[in-house]
């Protein structure tokens, strides 16, 4: 039996992975990518630098056997480690003993996959071709190819895997009775760097994701190999504090002055970086369906998320991974198998989008203020002593691969039972099961 | 001192209205109209033939001389007339007694609007004119004229009043940082028609809005003119009752001899307005900002509405009415003008959004069960004897102009009360002031 002609438009992680997924599986896919061959030149600017790969991104690398691979040129980082204005440092551990999330470098990962996918003889990837259009009835995608020509691409299925921007989607927002949002936070960000130190050193903690939380902005920084760290700033486009106060040289030099001293000192290139660096957007993308007829949305083209609970690439690798195990069950049937997938994963997409967005406060904010961190002891001591019953939302979100929608509930009957033992002062019988154990049934039923 | 020129795209309901406003003050106006005139001929398929007019389109259309023509020929209608599937008849007033909703003409009032329009010197009217495209950074909208040559309309000030598909809107996305949504409820509808009694007498309760509430569907009816009603049947898309499943005369003429077998006996026309007539789709639009540079989104453009609360005309002329108000007290200074419009109104336009919705599940469900029935006379009796301090969440929307968002507010602290009084069997205390006036205080603030 002939397999069937396969089209993905975009190759990014989520393009990359799925390529592999489904070379392996025997079809002939032709993978279209807008850049040139990253393999050859330089990352793009305004995309993260680095991202946190966890539980349910490992366990997508895993199908493909890349994991360990990726894992060894990885940078665990435990927990958040808290920089007050004062210099004062304060650690909260992401999980229990031995659990931790992992700096990778995007465009190090992305070429890992296009290197794979390539030793792929059923798999041909056509760098600098932009999708530009698609005629959906037809299963055709118009791509532009690198002479400035536009070529009609068929294929039996077409996956849509080319970023929150995706230009398949915008195609099918066309089409009767899509649902669709975009919203935008009035943040922005901009990728900054703090310095390795001698001898290629990192020159603060290095298994660490670093938050210097300030309320209505933050600047967080994660390590790379070879002793520097990407730092993100994230601020308000307008206001008071915002991008549009910061013109001039002295306007950023005194904003880090006044308000990341400690980080100031190993950035010597944050002027020069600040203004040679584009400030980007925060934002969250929804819609349903995913599907329209034989063209399937994977990763950011069905849901982007905001970067504040390190799941964008995660999700999109376990879109990936579902739809594989999906048509591992139900191929040839493919209405069934693109019904199947949606109805899996629109719910999570939504969920984790909910979850990003509530991180956001807790991380800019939150996490700076004593009652927060002993909310988060209390938090740790229950997963601590009750491994069984409670696991916390972050790890339900993180070390698992329990649909998020799930991760969502729990956090908030979680919620309510530690804000319960504090009104209550039961701090002290955290250890005592004989009180414990009723209350966590009551709340966590 | 020679006054701003203004193009105004789109000549519906909004549109028309906003011309007269601004002609009113001097602008030199210039309206755009993708239709013919529609003085000249019949309505377009598949609009709603008949809207409910309330306080806040009345006090609009006073700003311009027009409210008490309007209702000279409008149709009062008290309150809901709910029909069971065997026929009984269920009353709910809308409020106190004298107060009701109006049902109009929609081309009758848009002809009127458009002939007062017409009537200034300083505007000119422009049909078959179709806005295409804009060129947001110059004040420049590219229309169709009736030859098929795209010409671009310049102003010192552009509206977009061209509904919820606009064109204007559609350039608007493509901005940055653009907020934008569109839902689409899983139903459609179809309007139909019970026909005129002998003499142009009207078959059922004139004054009043009919109910067929079905639990997952319903069909309702408002009076015309002439004796006749048009009816609009609220059915899902898909499943087991629902558009899918009526291909066949007999399966149209059994779903309603099964499920509105009163209403069929005054249908003649049902199964050929069923096939010939449209079905329409139920989406809710909500965006932010509605002002971008010297464009400006009024009506539907910027917040289309499911119809059931009866708002989308009243929620359209009251921002018509709020510009014109700001106009007033802020012309010359447009930033401003624009700046207060939208602050304004986008919080409103998201509350009246919300409780459409809500009002959905009230009317094809609840106003069928007698539990229901039990909340609305608490909640009228409470409206009744404590008149200053109850006002129930739909007088506040229908028979007030306080912000909606103010109703949606109220409306959720109203069903903390009602459903005390209830759950605690105080309905025999309502007349007690002694009792209640603690109560109101409680739960009202």
């Amino acid at each position: 039996m002939m397999k069937e002609k396969i089209a993905i438009i975009g190759g990014g992680l989520s393009g990359s992975l799925l390529a592999i997924c489904l070379a392996k599986r025997g079809f002939k896919i032709d993978l279209y990518e807008r850049r040139g061959d990253m393999r050859k030149g330089k990352a793009e600017a305004g995309r993260s630098i680095n991202l946190a790969l966890s539980t349910r991104g490992i366990e997508a690398l895993n199908k493909v056997g890349l994991a360990e691979q990726v894992l060894d040129e990885a940078i665990p980082m435990n927990g958040r480690l808290m920089h007050s204005i004062k210099g004062e440092l304060t650690f909260q551990p992401y999980g229990k003993e031995g659990q931790f999330i992992n700096s990778v470098s995007r465009s190090g990962l992305n070429i890992k996959l296009l290197e794979l996918a390539d030793a792929y003889e059923n798999v041909t990837i056509h760098f600098n071709h932009r999708c530009v259009n698609a005629n959906l009835d037809q299963n055709i995608a118009i791509v532009e190819n690198p002479e400035g020509k536009k070529i009609e691409v068929k294929a039996d299925i077409m996956f849509g895997t080319d970023g929150a921007f995706s230009a398949v989607r915008t195609e099918i927002q066309k089409t009767p009775r899509f649902n669709y949002s975009q919203t935008y936070e009035n943040y922005g960000y901009k990728e900054l760097e703090i310095t390795p130190g001698p001898d290629a050193k990192h020159l603060i903690e290095k298994n660490a994701l670093h938050i210097w939380p300030r309320g209505e902005f933050m600047m967080i920084a994660l390590p790379n190999p070879g002793g520097s760290f990407t730092c993100t700033l994230f601020l308000p486009h307008e206001g008071k504090i915002s991008f549009e106060h910061m013109e001039t040289e002295e306007q950023v030099r005194n904003f880090y002055t006044t308000y990341f001293p400690d980080a100031l000192k190993m950035m010597p290139g944050l002027v020069h970086d600040f203004f040679a660096n584009p400030t980007g957007d925060l934002v969250t993308i929804r819609c349903n369906p995913w599907v329209y007829k034989k063209f399937v949305l994977v990763g950011d083209a069905a849901h982007a998320l905001i970067p504040f609970y390190g799941q964008g690439m995660n999700c999109s690798f376990e879109d990936v991974k579902e739809l594989d195990e999906i048509i591992e069950q139900h191929y040839p049937d493919w209405d069934l198998i693109c019904d199947t997938y949606q109805e899996a994963r629109i719910a999570n997409a939504n969920a984790i989008a909910d979850l990003a967005c509530k991180n956001f406060v807790e991380m800019r904010d939150l996490v700076g203020r004593p009652d927060f961190m002993h909310y988060k002891h209390v938090e740790h001591d229950l997963a601590e002593h009750y491994p069984e019953v409670f696991k916390s939302q972050y790890s339900l979100v993180t070390f698992a691969t329990t649909p998020y929608s799930y991760a969502l509930a729990q956090g908030f009957k979680n919620e309510a039972l530690i804000n319960y033992i504090i009104e209550h002062k039961l701090e002290s019988e955290l250890k005592n099961s004989d009180v414990m154990l009723p209350l966590l049934k009551d709340f966590l039923g």
